[in-house]
């Protein structure tokens, strides 16, 4: 798992505390201290599975000693009723940090899934299906870890890290050639610029202004494949908005490099997966 | 809005800091610092709009002197096109918070909307339509503020503040009667103790343990008839698993006094809202 | 220990941030960095203890290899000059850990100390000595901690966890009734509603509206034991206000189910415990 | 008020995080979010008030509109039923905020009603009466405002800004001049350094070493006033351990320079203050 | 200034928080809380001036009445005794920001004054010259602005933002050709990959991997003229390692398009610039 | 090392995250997740070290299992060429930490290499050459540590730890005598109090005004012989202002017992010290 784990600690703490608060006095009133147990995650509903490391981590963060055994990699194709891991160790902890756990499968699984569904439609690695910053706030950093999980790649982290102008840029900067001259002077040399057009007359801006990557907003395949024609590679082209399982594959024909779906992030449907307990002892 | 404010801001910096990190180095680039700006938040689709506020403290957290006039309130059904908001100010700011607040402002509204469609299947406010702790982690403040904007009500807000006793507490305590017992004795007396059964002997054993909620867990509408008649007012009646638009009318109509649904937080279609920048002047 | 671990964490470190801060410039001036010290925690007065656990991750966050051996454990009483723990380990840690350690077991066992004054007083564990909000701001969750380990229950745990219908909310709201629907409307089904009365006339009206626990308010126990005549088990009954040593027996015979009592933590008498280094080794 | 605001601030924040989590239900429910209110501080006792700058932040946090009007100043002697301080706002605000705002105002204010106490006694400013590190976790900063307030005076904040070698120092370092040699040369020359001495050996040895301070520890009045005319101005003499209200003056009168009392915060009766709500306006 | 002030703000009070610690115990001791004062910020020698709104940052965290008027912009020249900015307020604030106020101002105009000087000996703007990631822990956003105001150019912000192939990489992945393909394979598109190479040989993989940029360690300025000449505009280049005052202007006339210099920020010699108090006015 | 580490290590967790933000897509592109590497710390010039166990935590952070050898000592004198460490373990740990490792040390021996200079230059611990107030933000804790490693000693931590009053103070007060006892008052009677003065007024004042340190402000070592004389031994005397490698010694001679040098830490020049990857292996 390529995360930054220091990260991705606090990030897990966080929603630990944010679930249990106080304590979580069910358990704790009817659970004993010392008792044991030994549970299965298992899925409910076929996918592909991501955040197997993070539900280790989530037990592992209440009690150290949980034993964890994943029987399932991230990124590997799941059946209904597979068993993904075994956890055996201390009952409170398990207990307790079952919903946050599931939480963070079910979440990031259903990701991986719709995304490996997509690329299962493009047929292959060209293009890329790539996300978007259309990520659940404060989950970008594991979110974008599902689409990689899933077989896509990811567009840029956020603000920092790309230059993507859009149109609201292009029209305070009163142009396509001045607005990517003006992110030329002022982001670093390491950074690609990306440009948003709308029409072919864009495109041509784009290419002339020496854009690194032309996004095309809302086209049909049709006309993406024109754009596709003029560019002749002088840049790369990322297909962006509109795109369904539908018409995907067809875009995907056009000839463009990159196809960018928000809805891999902003409409997530969770992967059923569940943990089940299947023996309690009392120590 | 019913949330704590001092809350609410730290998470929302965490937000902005996630998408903006060291900089935005596109609008950094191309915007001038003192350029101003005028937008609108438009409805692209139909729905119940939630998270207005918050979407204003995005903008305000950038720069305090944004203006944000809300022209919707948090709750009101909105059709395609509408105008929710209007917003004017720094262009830097405006640009930079975009997306944080749109990702936001389409989540909220996502969960209202299909509350608000629930809500109107079982036609009232008996039975409640309840959220659960399925929530996106990190999210669960404000998911479930926007359950309560759509029309829904609130489960436990965590393992803190409620006793609910699934099958695996039942089975370390060694049975339903044990499980309350020990859970009365270790809970504030504030709290109640919902008790969640899959069958006539469950019920059975939780009323006379003196359970405040029993949670039907995956029963037929059928079934759940018949619990609500042998449990005659005794505690409340909660129906739990397997509800759809599908089968909810008929889940309500058997008498229960709660419905919760998973799929209003662990699966959320994001509503389609945009931000068009209308105006933009350089000072 | 029932407490949230990752939370108590915080806690402690903070705590030992502000009494170290930039460094120990004594004990680092003076210490070998290897010097090894084996120390006992001594009981200096009888009464109830509280915070072993605490003491001993004081210790630990400090240097992980310190050895702890409780020789009590918290909810014991224990007498003057008893040993309630042993520590070996890194001197530097244990003399620089020592004050903060101790802070906080004493504080505990103070609470725990008068909490099972007060269980003593009333007899058995009818009716409930319950804690209040009144707790010292930043140790909330410990404190409570601290009541349960002297036999005492916990009241809620702040204002998300339950509902308490006060005298300025009945004020607002126009009435015991009108209150008592909105905290049922606006409230999640699991929290237990409270209502705070004054006078028969309140009782009267708070058992019509279905509180389920009626608070009364510096009652004399004579009154008391007419408003519990008056309830007759219709909703649970807390005493509260003005009980002290002198008269928690007499409010107890009123039949209350609970008695709240905010000085148990808002006044509280620390037991008096030392730490003596009983060797020092220099390796 | 001579304080860190900046560290304040997050330490009342914390405060009120603790309190209200996920939100105060109650009030939520019931008080319509633009009602107004009004209400008093008023004193239940005699005493001399602290914090009620801090009571003030603690409801501007809540609601930056809040008016607060102090009628007294921190520091002054207060009598029951004395109006401390308005304010006026928000009601929701107000409600909330309520308990946390008291229970600093309470806690401090015993701290200064104490400490006041202390020092009439021995009447006047010589000798200083100082607290200690035995302070309630996380509340050292502000209770140790309290004591300033009360006419008190501070001994050192933490570890780090002052040198104290007890007896373990000593015995580590194989005596006291070794302790004090090695902590001339290893803390800044800044700090003074203090030493704790139980006979008068050890005064002479402490002197000889060239220690600034030195502390008598648990010595009867009389054999501090031998100590002071041993050490006779050669170094500020502290007497510490078993100081009560009972002998103060006694040890005030060995000439000693300062008395210092961890009782003072150690053990703290907080003293009664309530809030009034006078006025209810739902606007 | 554009700086992510949310980020800003935070770090800022991290730093004030390092040096007021509980207090600033002598101005606190001496100056009235009430007191006002005005100052004037003075450079002492000749430079180019980077912070001067963090400096009045510092200031508003203090007092947000603090009036800040600065006489000066970021990135002008400045010569010795010249008035940088007038600041006057509550004298508390000034005389406790003071310090941390000049170390920010004068450690960033150090950086500021030193890239303004080789930026002039380059003369012009082209090549760039641009930082490393050899900053000071904690501070690199910041030292990364006072390059750009010096007239320079940022390099990437972290590893987190570009992909830098170094010898390491190139080693481990079994050459230049396998490392950016691999590079290319795991990061997001919009990053630009560039190599690091030592010898022409390096070149030559480097282009034919299709590197975006090359990155010439440690050259001579003739061989680099002659690697320029090799890569002949296919890929941006820049000249690393050994670059001082002396010969820049020669490794800038090899043609290069980006000149990094760690010395930047691994050795800062701060700009001397004093706060003068010059009336003081107890209110 | 006498840091401490709890807050070491909430610092070098901040430092991390700086540099590695969303990740080290570089890295993580090219190396596989369980290649292991060992590497030396070599010495690029000759110097003091410092730092080297921070180095070690900075990787171990990153990766618990990094095995970290020193063959140095902080405070050690190095000679370029000389292995300072061993390093091995995960690949990717080391690369990834590589860069925030070697800015820690580098920054940290250079401070020591000047501390260790000027000591070397008075011949001597008499006087101590002392650090102030000029660090560089964020890191004073850790540059103050770095001064002592150099052999020499640290000036008060901040302004929470001792008395220093300078002009504007005295400006203030009206006067050296009432600054001083207006500070005697304010301050706990830990802290030393030291004034600044300019001329030999100032002197005779601070003494009478019982003055415990005299710091003289920019003086000539003729008049510090003379101001030294006037005091004869009745104050600490520290000398301030205008000291570089050129005058330490006359200084020194002078007869002062402190010697305070700002550019200690305002003005760092790191020291060469780079990491070499010997072995890569593919597990």
């Amino acid at each position: 798992m390529d995360l930054n784990l220091l990260t991705l600690k606090k990030i897990i703490e966080g929603f630990l505390y944010e679930d249990i608060g106080s304590g979580d006095i069910t358990t704790n009133s009817i659970v004993p201290p010392d008792a044991g147990s030994q549970g299965y995650i298992i899925a409910r509903e076929d996918g592909v599975v991501a955040g197997l490391p993070l539900t280790e981590m989530v037990f592992q963060m209440l009690d150290p000693e949980i034993a964890f055994r994943a029987l399932a990699q991230d990124g590997q194709k799941i059946e209904c009723s597979m068993v993904l891991a075994e956890i055996s160790g201390n009952a409170r902890a398990i207990l307790t940090g079952e919903r946050i756990a599931l939480n963070l499968l079910q979440h990031l699984s259903g990701i991986a899934t719709r995304t490996a569904r997509l690329v299962e439609l493009v047929g292959g690695n060209k293009p890329r299906i790539v996300d978007t910053r259309k990520t659940t706030p404060g989950l970008r950093m594991v979110e974008k870890y599902a689409v990689r999980v899933g077989g896509g790649y990811n567009h840029r982290f956020g603000l920092f890290d790309a230059v993507l102008i859009k149109d609201n840029h292009i029209k305070i900067a009163g142009g396509i050639r001045a607005a990517v001259e003006a992110a030329r002077r002022g982001s670093p040399h390491t950074a690609r610029i990306e440009v948003e057009v709308e029409d072919f007359a864009g495109v041509g801006e784009a290419l002339s202004a020496g854009a690194d990557i032309i996004m095309l907003d809302n086209m049909t395949p049709d006309r993406m494949r024109e754009a596709v024609a003029l560019i002749a590679g002088r840049a790369l082209v990322e297909a962006s908005g509109g795109v369904s399982e539908a018409n995907i594959r067809a875009v995907a024909e056009a000839g463009v490099d990159l196809i960018s779906v928000g809805a891999l992030t902003h409409s997530v449907r969770s992967l059923d997966i569940s943990l089940d307990i299947k023996e309690i002892k009392r120590r």
